[in-house]
């Protein structure tokens, strides 16, 4: 937690990764971030892995160091209390992250006629409004077919929702932006982020669209080869994976030292007529006669003989461990200054993460836990909506809204 | 194109993916963007995918609306132009992104003394300062043995460097977040993003780390099953793979109609004593006495059958499709108006994405193309550090910088 956007207001009208990670990011910088939900829960509150009492795991990971409103969004009366929140008054307000329809009760034409200045953030699935998802959309842009070893040519999904997540930071620097551009011209705007225009434009960022263009197709399947560079997994005398990955002259030259190559490398560039430091385009062109001399070299050594040679070398390597063991990394989780022990809406307490990156100028403030569900909506109707305790004594008789159970 | 940010000027000494997709956000959205490179171009210059003519796809596909200056960084009077271009005054400037190594020549300490309110975005590997890129750090966490076919052990990587991408979108968002900052208390900060905190920050957010704090070992590799919902690839009768997707019960009971399984679901719930409607995670749980049944209706249908009462019946799905079909899809690249045809440093003529996502709003302004190595080198010493043509002259003369070949 840090205070770069304190003062800011956001609403929140969301479910899943994309939208609730940008308001996580908000939150997460000191901006006021209230979430709004169906009472009982949106489609993502139940969403796995759950703790053994069936609280989410996921949803309190992705919305920790926000405020929770319950209402009934099925009851115009409900939708009514929604739009007035995203649409409230004040300066530092009028920011709308939402993944609901472009055309429905929260649609930017009926949102900017409560507030015209409003800046909304829409997260959609295609960009002409149809149903798609992280996964659906991926599996149209040829990853799958890509990812994977190459003796095998079923398609391989990704298992970390990758577009979802670029979305959601994406989504939170356009929104910041466009509050930039409030600032000066005093214009709303709506600003849709689909998830297909995002990786589609990635695609092409990259060189994948351009490269395909001209070539007819889409690279090749290779395992766990690092395109146009030197890099792969290798096997150690004691079975370890590890990889390891040289695409700097520097980065090659390292590796090559550290595993006792140089006169081996050096033969072969002889033989090729090649420098293989001088141009990572050719390490991997030539990766089939490179690969048995790094296999073997790895084969001959184990991984407690070569993590530290790597690391006093200065070799870019990585040894593959489950997660289970990331939790016991100092590096990763256990004395990671990002995680804090916390008590979280499921009752559990561990250690979360708070910002994702670090000010060392700034001090870190602590980490926040998300709420319990509606256990802002007294709070955020009075303060916010400034209605009166008898107005929300009566919206929660009617059944609109909902505290915290 | 838009101009949310104009007026903003950002320095980049940058290199790979991360730093520079910061700013080509930061670019597309109208901010005056000046990267700084080695003469000859930085670790990235070559990197593949290259054009016939040894261009780098991904190099100009990366850097879109930026300017370049071309320095020589390995002598001190280089590195001082980099230095004072990353500090120059201006009340919409001293804001820079970086790659380069916390402790060098670039490090915030350095140049803090030049420009007190400076706002560095550093990306880094390990946030230990160790080496460390996307492939070694994805490595540590588990994810390369949760991607894949259950019936193989290998890891895989991920061909799309997610973590650079997430770290580079959310970079965008903490500068701009500072520079609000800045606005209001007049400080300056140097953000530091490594990977690894990115990337172990994102698994704790959602919920990957807490499931195997509490399960004791990661989640099992399990193909392409969306996990805790229900989700998969499934072949046609014509042996064309779709992935389908439901989450929401209005997801689910889309599917289940327009594949006819109506009937079949509902015995296997009245047998079971459960409501796969009601919860996605009972569908998971089931999922192999689910799948026959979908497999079946898949394998009884042709791909040609499927789309388009997939379509009318609101499903969510998707096929499988490579890249070059993506290419002729209008929906992502033919007929998207994010993409427009101009021509790139590589001297080709192919339609670019501008900024990814679309503000109804606004005007899309053209898309603009990555400079030459070192075309904007005269101007930028020029305009921003208000250089005579003489000095300039005797920087060329000297090969301290240099322009556009």
């Amino acid at each position: 937690m840090y205070d770069l956007l304190k003062g800011l207001r956001v609403v929140e009208g969301s479910a899943f990764v994309a939208a609730p990670t940008c308001g996580l990011y908000l939150a997460q910088f000191g901006a006021e971030v209230i979430r709004f939900d169906n009472i009982g829960g949106g489609p993502d509150f139940r969403r796995w892995p759950l703790a053994d009492n069936g609280s989410s795991l996921y949803w309190e990971g992705l919305n920790k160091a926000k405020k929770s409103v319950a209402l009934d969004l099925g009851r115009p009366e409900g939708r009514e209390i929604a739009q007035r929140l995203a649409t409230a008054p004040g300066d530092a307000g009028g920011l709308f992250v939402t993944n609901f329809p472009v055309d429905g009760f929260l649609s930017y034409e009926t949102l900017k006629a409560l507030r015209a200045d409003l800046i909304c953030l829409r997260v959609m699935g295609w960009a002409d409004g149809s149903q798609g998802m992280d996964y659906t959309i991926n599996a149209a842009l040829g990853l799958p077919q890509m990812t994977g070893p190459a003796d095998d040519d079923r398609p391989v999904n990704h298992v970390l929702a990758a577009w979802d997540l670029l979305t959601g930071a994406w989504g939170a620097f356009a929104l910041v932006s466009a509050l930039m551009a409030r600032q000066r011209d005093g214009q709303g705007r709506e600003i849709r982020a689909p998830l297909s225009d995002i990786a589609a434009a990635t695609m092409a960022n990259m060189g994948f669209m351009a490269e395909t263009l001209f070539a007819g197709q889409q690279r090749p399947r290779m395992g766990n080869d690092v395109y146009g560079a030197f890099g792969r997994d290798f096997t150690t005398r004691d079975g370890v994976k590890l990889m390891i990955l040289a695409i700097t002259p520097k980065q090659w030259s390292k590796a090559v030292e550290a595993l006792g190559l140089s006169g081996e490398v050096a033969a072969l560039e002889g033989e090729l007529g090649v420098s293989f430091a001088t141009d990572e385009g050719l390490r991997f062109a030539h990766r089939a006669r490179l690969y048995p001399l790094f296999e073997r070299a790895f084969a001959g050594r184990t991984a407690a003989e070569l993590a530290p040679a790597f690391d006093a070398g200065g070799v870019t390597w990585g040894a593959y461990q489950p997660l289970e063991a990331a939790l016991k990394d100092p590096r990763l989780y256990k004395d990671n200054p990002l995680f804090q022990a916390i008590q979280h809406p499921s009752g559990l307490t561990y250690a979360a993460p708070g910002a994702m990156g670090t000010i060392p100028q700034d001090e870190r403030r602590p980490v926040a836990p998300a709420p319990k569900l509606g256990q802002h909506t007294d709070e955020v109707l009075s303060e916010v909506l400034q209605m009166s305790q008898a107005e929300i004594a009566r919206l929660h008789d009617a059944g609109v809204v909902a505290g915290a159970s």
